[in-house]
């Protein structure tokens, strides 16, 4: 086999590369990235160690899974009900490439671009996977000149991220995307974003959950009124960003040390940073002279204020936390912003030696986040023009994940079978040399829109063939011998009761529907 | 701007290394690799032309579109048809990641493993993008063990391939493919894969259609008793396989010329690769000396016979067509092979000087091609433990752009509404100042599970909003002014009849429900 030959060659040389690459990842600041290569050169040397022939680990790439029938089920069905309220409030949906031009990409995600999958250059265009759905987007308004839209997008995204499975991160993900565009009234159709993820996260059933808001102004004139200077906004942003799963001390440290921000300046916007409640802290806010009296951060208020107005009017407010913590990473957002918490899901969160962080909702994933951003499709067009947007994300691994628990547990206690097939009838033989009888049944059955199911065997035993039935939940059975055939009949079995009828063979279609409906 | 400065940077540094790669691809075969190069060229160079800060041209990548709300409902409604159909054939569904490790790809695709798109090394796994889905799909099976399954996948397959979009073909395209996996007796399922495909094209209502079958042991056979030496079949294989667009003589003269194949033994192959029939042409084969006495053209033969015979009892045999040039590229097929062709449907093919061309279907686009591949699971299990596996997988990019041409001249003639949302009723608002009440209104619709919209400006006009609904297709308008809030009521408008009536305000989701049930 010249092909394992070749593949051992291969494996030298990648040994030999990674080993070089070692060098250059020590000055890195990712410190991640060593372990992550001597790992891979374990895995590598491994490999090597027999000298028989040898396959590759056989494995999905780093990050990413299969789905199983069984998976694949909970997902449709989760899917289906996120589908339902897109679509109750109107969307269209679009798709677009898996891959974009990397310069589509460019400048979109701040810190995060790095986290890219770019495809090999195989010479002809410089691609790269999509990172979200939102750029994509924005992309196909400004290319195609659209001003108005309400869709939603279901794809897959990619991300080089860290992946934790178990926790629902992974580098090959779902998004599910509601966004509307256009030159409308403020803070209208953000109210409705926020809707629709609550109609979405209630329907699924999953527990309590918060929805934090923030504005990108008002973060803006905190930073300002803090006395941080305005070209570490940004950077800033994304230190804040991480008080969801990260202590404030952790966070302070970060600014004060790696990124050289003045402690006073820090310390004042911790005091901020860490507030959250409703209108009254709107209110409070409003009235403190610092904050108040910062052009930015009074616009910021007096949008979320009016943010709120709609949520109530949506009945929605109870959901709703107006957060000074939520920062969110990516470059693109420009007003409001969201992002939706459940609560009473604990998740195992590593030690820490300090004692708030206990108290705090910390590695409570997300599960879904989004906001407006007024800016992007503008960035794509030759002559600026914007396109205002706001819109939300759903996360919807983490809640497979969730699903996927519950329903084992549910299945444990009723011991009911988990259908992954829709069958409605199975063709059996109750003895040999039935074939043709039973392909000629099916036939008609799937003719007339029937969903049939038979043994793929000769002559299969009836014993297994009943039982295969009853595993997989088949509510009928249709038997067949030689006296049923000689007769024109046959004998409809129901698989639970095992009650057995026969009815005319002419008439078996009309049968079997008339009794699928009694069913259901 | 400095992103815009080391764009420009970035381009010339581009350019340099395609001049380079110039030098290099003279050499190669492939003579339209120049081609690309040096238009590719032209557009960089086009690029840089003007001085200003310039964008780059605003596109999907080469081979890929977007879908368009429009485009996505015809796009749904054939993807809901051909589940249909696989779940009435029992089948459940998985989901595999949109990249493999790249070994799981090496040397299954024979030819066209050039085609397949890499992704960057950029320091962890070599990934590629899948090609198809039957490869994942047997390394699915042999990680997980699994011996028996009947499944469906529907998703994306990416190839470097020439793209021509007008014809249905991408470099991004969705395949759909029901596969039957496990030890069964032979051409059973088989047979089935062929039904699935006969039901679907059916159901998609195409026009005429034939789906032609052949099977690699017959090829073999043919092959051998023609003279052509055992390592030469995948070539003439391939070869073979141009039959479909390519008239006889070219494909002979490339067997002759560039793949240096014996005059003769080509001469004999054509007078077989041309024949087409049904059961009579398997029994004058048989009897046919030459190819009747060698074991692997019989063994074929008895297979196609047991084939034929499944797809009379299926009630199929009307759309099937025996035909030996049919061959299929790629390597990992073992058994029968099928390949289903749209009949009525024509496609401008370049003249050519051959007078058989025009009788022949050249052009016409295959829309479904499947077989039997028993050895690929095996190739993944590192004891080479097989699973048998059939499967069949129609291209639906060829259907969904036949779908949209319909589409367009019904649309043309009828002069109705294309409906993109599923819109049941629009709130409205008769006078200024109604905000509150349309979005009080909303949430109650909403909640009731009506689906909604309503204009996101404060004080929209009445006409932009009845305009809207009609240009919609929105079947209701909700619509109240001061009165009706007063009186406690809503004017329910039926948009195509103009007709009103007042309702009370808290029976609407009622009311509504009870129209709409009517409705449908």
């Amino acid at each position: 086999m010249p092909s394992v030959l070749l593949s051992n060659r291969m494996t030298i040389f990648r040994i030999g590369r990674y080993v070089n690459s070692l060098h250059f990842s020590r000055n890195a600041s990712v410190g991640s990235q060593i372990a992550e290569e001597v790992s891979k050169l374990l895995e590598l040397k491994a490999q090597l160690s027999d000298d028989g022939p040898q396959k590759f680990t056989l494995k999905t790439p780093k990050g990413t899974r299969d789905y199983s029938p069984q998976q694949m089920v909970i997902r449709n069905r989760v899917l289906d009900k996120i589908i339902t309220v897109f679509k109750k409030h109107g969307a269209e949906t679009i798709d677009t490439p898996i891959f974009e031009l990397k310069e589509v990409l460019t400048g979109k995600y701040g810190e995060d671009s790095k986290l890219i999958y770019d495809l090999a250059d195989q010479g002809g265009e410089i691609l790269s996977l999509r990172y979200d759905l939102t750029v994509p987007f924005a992309r196909y308004l400004a290319m195609n000149k659209i001003t108005n839209i309400k869709r939603y997008q279901i794809a897959k995204v990619y991300r080089r991220d860290n992946p934790a499975m178990t926790r629902g991160r992974y580098r090959e993900f779902y998004q599910c995307d509601f966004d509307i565009a256009g030159q409308y009234d403020a803070m209208i159709p953000d109210a409705e974003c926020v809707k629709v993820a609550t109609e979405i996260l209630s329907s699924l059933e999953l527990g309590d959950f918060v929805i934090k808001v923030n504005h990108r102004r008002l973060l803006d004139g905190l930073f300002e009124a803090c006395g941080i200077p305005a070209t570490s906004f940004r950077t800033a942003c994304s230190s804040v960003d991480k008080l969801d799963k990260t202590p404030w001390e952790e966070v302070r440290a970060e600014m004060v040390g790696e990124k050289k921000l003045d402690v006073e300046a820090v310390d004042q916007l911790g005091e901020y940073v860490r507030m959250n409640g409703g209108e009254e802290l709107v209110e409070t806010l409003l009235a403190d002279p610092k904050i108040g009296g910062t052009a930015a951060a009074k616009e910021g208020l007096q949008a979320v204020k009016l943010f709120l107005k709609y949520c109530n009017l949506f009945g929605v407010s109870n959901k709703i936390s107006f957060d000074l913590s939520l920062a969110r990473g990516l470059d693109y957002y420009t007003g409001i912003i969201y992002e939706a918490v459940l609560l009473g899901q604990t998740v195992e969160v590593k030690a820490t030696d300090n004692k708030d962080a206990a108290t705090q909702e910390v590695g409570v994933g997300s599960v879904a986040g989004g906001g407006r951003y007024d800016n992007l499709v503008g960035m794509f067009d030759a002559k600026g023009r914007a396109v205002p947007c706001v819109g939300i994300s759903i996360g919807v691994e983490r809640i497979f994940s969730i699903m996927e628990a519950n329903l084992a547990r549910e299945k444990a206690k009723s011991g009911e079978v988990f259908r992954t097939t829709e069958v409605e009838a199975f063709v059996a033989s109750a003895q040999k040399n039935m074939l043709t009888h039973r392909m000629g049944l099916c036939r008609d059955l799937w003719d007339g829109g029937i969903k049939v199911e038979m043994s793929y065997k000769q002559n299969p035993k009836l014993l297994a063939q009943l039982q295969y039935c009853e595993e997989r939940g088949i509510p009928f059975a249709l038997v067949i011998g030689e006296s049923e055939v000689e007769k024109g009949i046959v004998k409809l079995r129901e698989v639970t009761s095992r009650k057995e009828e026969d009815i005319p063979r002419e008439n078996v279609v009309e049968e079997i529907r008339k009794r699928l409906q009694l069913c259901s």
